[in-house]
């Protein structure tokens, strides 16, 4: 059956929601909402939970707001702000606190270089605490960055590159930026997942396969994603529905034409897709015309989020000029 | 009514004779095949097939072969100088012709970039004659070569900028390299298409109003093109498509429900189309997940092509290595 | 003889008072200076003062600041604020004025590519107001900008190509970017020059041989230069002057070794700089280790410089963030 | 003292010769030459020999073709395929070779992205042989590549991180690609090093400080640089000998100047190469204009050496077409 492509939590909690009319079991949702932004935070709280929603135990936070598509600069101020608030909230407490931040994704492929863009624009200092033997500082806290790449440049895991960093280099948390898969066009570029569970086999617009969390790791792992397409499955499915639901306010319940729209909506819908992707040979998504500009952008409020999350020091005067 | 948005000649007569079952009157076409390319040459010969085809007179010439998106380096070669022999045969003839190279299309926007990056790989030499004074040569003709960006970045027309440069440097033929539409991903990143009519306003990934022709230049323009993505609307026209065609199956025709299908093939489908594709704020394209290096191959593609047709002592040994 | 190649008018003027210990006659200067930028007017008034200097009678204003080089966001934003004050008193006095911005330099050299990169970033609204039919507005003037390559990448002549464009888009002033060379490595990516006398042949760190200036466009143009490299053969002449004075401590006035010192710097230093730089194939710049990101911040800050004063409505608030 | 800084075992061993005027006790040299390239085998055999040269024991072997820098293809090929010759009889000799490619340098500085450029080039197999879970293949061996980045923008030692992926990865060999600093320009991008003894702490453009060596890493690592610079002071002191060469020619031996000269060499010179470049700030290089187009032709000569060593199955024919 067909199964729609989505990375954001949220998403999975609409879909549940919309079939079950209810609340998913283990799940605590709560909101918070000011005139631009709409904070979702999604607890999965025990194994039942984790089981119906297909992801693991842990904190899922969501940012929408549309207008992060657009270009109004103190909206995207804010967002950074909002964004490096719920972020401190999830780091370990601990004063001198060393983070790494990795950025998965393709450089090369314009919507997955969000990660490694985002990164670029970190404020790294490990090297420097190095040099000056520095144990803490005021302003600054211990921060290292790498974008390892993807396996199909690399021939290596994700996973064994970021294990082996981490145990030579031994920071308390690692921050892991990544573009996510949304079910939705209207989240796409408009929203950011900050979640407690790292990254799972199988998220992302590439293909990355071993876990980022904490289990594999042995420190906290946070992952900030945003979507930055929908498959083109995704567009398929929704075009189908409509299409269904069109017949279906003509047609009579009970009638022999119903139950036929039943019946396809069971049985022939994963069929219709792949035969309406199978030209395309699947391997297409569905993007913005501007996404260059998108994921630049991004990757600024996503960076300028994790430098005021992570740095005491930093604050929003400082990210919007001149680091680089 | 929805129009399906494609940029090739070869499809227009395709929906064409799809409803009316035969070929368009003042239209000719042939065709010619080898094991790897599909050359179909359609030739609209008076103003009655310009009017149906909604496209000026002239030659349009379409290269399809599926290998053009995998990395047989061989076959790519081979297309090449297909590509090169069609677009001598077009060329005006003339000794020591002088050629100017346009490259249209925004560098920043992926899908939209072969323009511009096939130009960065043509051999141009017009410098040279002027430093050297020379009037002829015989490996190298008069190139010259531009990529004016778009509108979008410059404020200025295309159209004014090239007007401006055919004025001031005088050459007897523009080929212009630009980014198309197409109404099947099967064509995608796998058809060149060449013509004698020049860019047309409207035409090509991006917005670009005034015409490129031999009527605005006042020299012949010959156009290159590969088509890099599909409207997402397209993606959404075939859904419904198929999904008519699923029910139609099974509705007996004469029924009220087969007529209802009818009905709704001609008046509610584009209506669906906008319903779909509205949350996607109608600015999404759909296109390959590899589009970035593909645009590479092509553009080196008809790079090579370009170079080999233009310049007597250019062939393709030459163009494989070490042109930048 | 060797002539030490610069592009700035301030040290022609330096070279000139070194040497005859007085002021050029035809030339004026003043200066201004508050704590972190130092500006000198040097203003070529009349034919006699050109040819001693071997520049066009017209206004040459440099800023001169060491802390451009480094990080500091608040000096950069104070520079930007200071060129647009000097840019502004030298624009065309007049209501709804239109400007074209011109990026000189080729975008793949990377210290020639101050120009382009700076005009990326310029924020460009002709195409607005010929789609809302506009003839003014309170808060932005009409502004078109391109970077049309180098001679050696397009086989044109700059000044042939912005020609057509200034005779098709009919401009009241145009505003060039271009990298310089300077005569001292302490004026490198420190320094902004301003002139009204536009482009001159042969200046820039490639070579543009038309020039841009108001008698070929027919239109005000004003030129804004940073020297992002010193000449190899600078560097070495500096050498060759220090060793001489090292030399000429030791020696007596009117022994014959002192006399071989001033012979040899008449006669023979430029051989010795060509026999030094020969094996360099004479093409070799000297450039900091640090170019690629002293050009983005330069661009920025130049870009910013222009973007405020051009456009009535915009100040340094909105150029720091987010327009591409 | 003034030390030439040099990562060419063939530089140092000339400096030793042009001084000494015999061989280095401990090092065996021998060359081999065709019509396009000079191949010197500095063999340094033992511990006096190392300390001698400042280099450690093992094998250095320059490929030196003033030609590469020019645009003749076929030499290029030529020297791809003498760099896979003399680096496939460094590799250890085993089927089903396991290597993993190593590209140092910093993306972002010009003469210092030969290694990631390279790297990009590399035919990676790595992932291939694990989804298939292959062991052995008559074509290809299993290949890895990383590019990660330097320490100024993770804040990791280089070292740290491959020592990481090594482990985890386990490679039989470790292929470095680095650009490296030359004394003589005419060496600067025409002439390649390959060594048995990885890189040292302190070579390079950058600073790399952890060994990357057998020892460090545990499996054998061969070494594939290019000078891409020359430092400013080594020009400033070539500058400086041939004044004093100059002087020399015209004092007479035993006379007061002439030993003026001699005490000069010995004392001041590192003086004056301080006070020339004291107001560069140190931190500068020189480089040739078109280093961008270089650095990207060596990165496609480096890559194809390497990939028909490793790959049996990839020749000329492939790697000049198409590969990404």
């Amino acid at each position: 059956m067909f199964q729609v492509r989505t990375d954001l939590a949220l998403e999975v909690r609409e879909l549940y929601q919309e079939e079950k009319q209810q609340e998913i079991p283990g799940v605590k949702v709560d909101q918070e909402e000011d005139t631009d932004v709409l904070v979702t935070r999604v607890d999965v709280m025990d194994q039942q939970g984790a089981e119906i929603m297909g992801k693991k135990q842990g904190m899922y936070i969501t940012l929408e707001s549309p207008g992060l598509r657009k270009a109004d600069a103190d909206l995207k101020d804010h967002i950074s702000q909002v964004l490096a608030k719920e972020l401190k909230a999830l780091l370990p407490e601990r004063k001198n606190l060393k983070a790494l931040v990795v950025g998965l994704g393709n450089w090369n492929v314009t919507p997955d270089a969000l990660g490694p863009k985002a990164v670029a624009k970190i404020h790294v200092t490990r090297h420097l605490f190095k040099m000056y033997q520095k144990e803490s500082d005021d302003h600054m806290i211990e921060v290292s960055a790498i974008s390892p790449g993807v396996m199909g440049t690399t021939g290596l895991e994700t996973g064994e590159i970021i294990k082996g960093i981490v145990e030579h280099s031994r920071p308390d948390v690692v921050v892991v930026v990544d573009a996510l898969a949304s079910r939705k066009m209207e989240r796409v570029n408009a929203t950011i997942q900050i979640s407690t569970t790292g990254i799972s086999p199988g998220s992302g617009v590439g293909n990355k396969r071993m876990a980022l969390d904490e289990e594999s790791l042995g420190v906290p792992v946070i992952a900030v994603g945003v979507p930055t397409v929908v498959d083109a499955a995704t567009l398929t499915n929704d075009t189908i529905q409509l299409v269904i639901k069109a017949f279906s306010k003509q047609a009579q319940a009970g009638s022999e034409f119903y139950s036929m729209l039943e019946k396809l909506k069971e049985e022939e819908k994963y069929g219709l897709i792949r035969e309406v992707l199978e030209p395309y040979n699947a391997n297409v998504m569905v993007t913005p015309k501007e996404i260059d500009d998108i994921i630049l952008d991004l990757s600024q409020i996503i960076a300028n989020g994790i430098n005021i999350a992570l740095h005491p020091g930093i604050d929003l005067k400082d990210v919007n000029r001149y680091i680089h």
